[in-house]
């Protein structure tokens, strides 16, 4: 960024964080004055959750309610919206509520225990309190769960003159930006959408009608959030229909919304892979953390000890060739290594692209050949060494066969349990990672340690 | 999706595709020309994506220029548009290009060999050509490299009314969505941005002046892609202006090429975690596959070596116990599987936040206690198991003393090394499991195994 932020505060977001957290943290009033009408939501939200409950209070205090509403819509989620509510008066908390546009209040709102909840939306004149009620009605996680009602919506009875006041009128009641225009008859059934440059060079008694276009998309309310954000994001649309049933229009999703909602995805998939179960947030606790990973990590100790079982089921064979303790987790690792990379292509893909069946079977044959000229690679190379320490060429002829089974069976398992788990109607993020590495890991002893029993022993 | 598409036309994208697929391969011209107009270019990118060679240039020929265009554009660009432009008659490539605008146009041509994009720039009007000589100046991940200099911006030195008809005719003149008016002195420098509502509702004799506000941001023309996401997402704004020295315009980066970035680089993350190092793309061949991959399990291969090797100097410790060799890949796999975890989360955070130094201590010193909190839980019914199948207490203590150990050292390594990466100018999702998983592999042969040669025998 540049030539934008007044002569105090610093440019660099990292430095105008620690700028303003300094401000806070000395109670100093007139410096934070000075650069009120500078300071962006984003950035408060940052400072916000570094301060201690005491200068949370301070500060939210000391903001107008649009910017302290705001920076509490900007805040992660993860941070207990609920504890600096809880130590907020319920006045200023109502007053806060009502400054959100309806979905930024309901995705608060949702944060907060029950009983909190009850008290805030009592707070909220009638009006407000029952469209939120009934916006929190629907799954957090659908269009309904994130669309916002405040739109600008024209009926098609109109003329093009009578619905550019409509527009104006509309638009400045819902303040920010409206992006679409859209076109409903009495019964606000959805009929389309209309362009304000077509609106604005029409000639003022064309009947709307004429000039309304089929939407590119609308959205059930009961889609699920990553669904609509693939919409978004395919068909370049800056905000989205969501209708109920008989294509009645209920709200819209906006491109915003969606970079939001393609942020929390990605953490997901990337935790998942990582075997992090659930809801350790990004920003959690250390019990946090514990409650989330140590299920992941007790179900990895039980097919842990499937394979330490496998071991254990050859210990004559270690016995005789204690070489082969050592070869053992190479032979496993590398089949893991080849086996995750499968599957963070597959999962990739999965997510990424609308594929027909005879196109996954051809990137299933196309994992399965790398996985061979991997296997031959690594295996030659792992042959050698072994031998040559070993002092036994047969041992190398073991060594090589059991790293391409390993590999064939890495880049196989790879490649076909995400999109398995997908059929199954299951997140193919998670748990792909516990089977793939429990079928390297097994296969990859069983391998090294059974052809070393037939050939060797 | 619902009441968009007509009769024709299946509803659900995957039908859709091998619907249009079918209809393409029977070359059935009165289908295709049925639903021509229903058809999105996104669909049909899918469908190109699918057909060989002769079914792709059947139906490219066959599509309006502007369709056709729009198609390639929307292209995954892994799937080499150079071979699909090569098929094509150079005065069909001029005519598709110039349909694009400039930064769609720009992607399409840095895909294509260096001599094809000196044939394919010469069959373009001479302005046009110059202007995307220009843009492929810039590097193609930076906010020059994925701008567009298609936008309106208006002299600060008009009135309200005449920056009406200036924006009126811009629009028109870019087709699409224009988001944000920018507001230029004489000599172009940017002066900030006006809002089209407080345009409308202005007397049309106010001065312009009067109306600009600054922009909440602007990004310099070298600014990484990656970083002008962040501050769109940040402060969700639909289009941000690109400035070059003097604070010029230059052009401008809207939400939808932040989504494409945001897809890319999620690519990137999970594909790096993954170990697939560089350019295999997801739809890449199996050759493309190995170059990427083998690179990285040669690498593994090494470290591999290096664990196996701390086996081997234990040889006499596992020869006395051969139940050590079965225990022994369990506390690695643990380590690795916590460590995994730890990373996921470190990597996400470090992608997600802006945090100050006294922040990641705090949360490092979190990781220590998730560590030594499993290391417990998981050493505590190894440690039981062992013991039994040993018949030995001590060789419990052991299995519970090397499995805190590995946990906590698993922990440390997933907190630091990636935070440590980026200290270090390196992006943290690469390259960061491979040290993880080296430290775990020997931190828990060296543990086990050495605590086992000193309790036990």
């Amino acid at each position: 960024m540049s030539a934008v932020a007044p002569v105090d505060l610093p440019e660099d977001p990292r430095e105008r964080i620690a700028w303003i957290l300094d401000r806070v943290r000395e109670h100093d009033l007139d410096g934070l004055a000075s650069v009120l009408g500078e300071l962006h939501p984003s950035d408060l939200a940052d400072v916000v959750e570094e301060l201690d409950e005491d200068d949370r209070i301070f500060l939210l205090d000391l903001l107008p309610a649009d910017l302290a509403s705001e920076t509490l819509a900007e805040m992660e989620s993860e941070e207990h919206p609920e504890e600096i509510l809880a130590a907020l008066e319920p006045e200023r908390i109502g007053e806060l509520i009502a400054e959100l546009s309806d979905d930024d209040a309901v995705e608060l709102i949702r944060e907060l225990p029950p009983e909190e909840q009850t008290r805030v939306l009592a707070a909220l004149p009638n009006l407000e309190a029952g469209e939120l009620r009934r916006l929190l009605q629907y799954d957090e996680e659908s269009a309904g769960g994130i669309m916002t009602t405040e739109l600008v919506a024209v009926s098609v009875h109109l003329t093009a003159g009578e619905a550019i006041e409509e527009v104006r009128r509309q638009a400045r009641e819902i303040g920010g930006e409206f992006y679409t225009i859209f076109v409903v008859d009495l019964l606000r059934r959805l009929v389309g959408t209309v362009s304000i440059q077509d609106l604005v060079l029409a000639e003022p008694r064309t009947p709307l009608a004429d000039l309304v276009e089929e939407p590119v998309a609308a959205v059930p309310v009961d889609m699920d959030q990553e669904e609509v954000g693939r919409i978004i994001a395919r068909y370049n649309l800056p905000s989205v229909p969501v209708v109920g049933p008989d294509n009645v229009l209920l709200g819209r999703i906006t491109w915003d919304d969606v970079i939001d909602v393609m942020e929390l995805e990605q953490t997901e998939d990337i935790l998942r892979l990582g075997g992090v179960v659930s809801e350790e947030e990004v920003r959690g606790g250390w019990l946090d953390a514990v409650r989330s990973r140590l299920p992941w990590l007790l179900l990895n100790l039980g097919t842990a000890a499937v394979a330490a079982s496998v071991v254990w089921y050859f210990q004559d064979t270690i016995d005789r060739l204690v070489l082969l303790a050592a070869i053992m987790p190479v032979i496993a690792g590398m089949g893991g290594n080849a086996g995750t990379q499968a599957l963070a292509v597959t999962v990739r893909r999965l997510a990424l692209t609308e594929e027909t069946t005879a196109r996954r079977f051809r990137v299933a044959a196309k994992e399965l050949v790398v996985g061979v000229v991997n296997g031959l690679a690594l295996g030659a190379i792992a042959a050698v060494a072994s031998a040559l320490v070993g002092g036994d060429p047969t041992l190398g002829l073991v060594v090589f066969l059991a790293m391409i089974g390993n590999l064939v069976l890495a880049s196989i398992a790879g490649a076909l349990i995400p999109i398995i788990l997908e059929r199954l109607g299951a997140d193919p993020a998670v748990a792909s990672s516990i089977f793939v590495t429990t079928f390297t890991d097994v296969g990859g002893f069983f391998l090294l340690l059974g052809l070393a029993s037939a050939l060797l022993l």
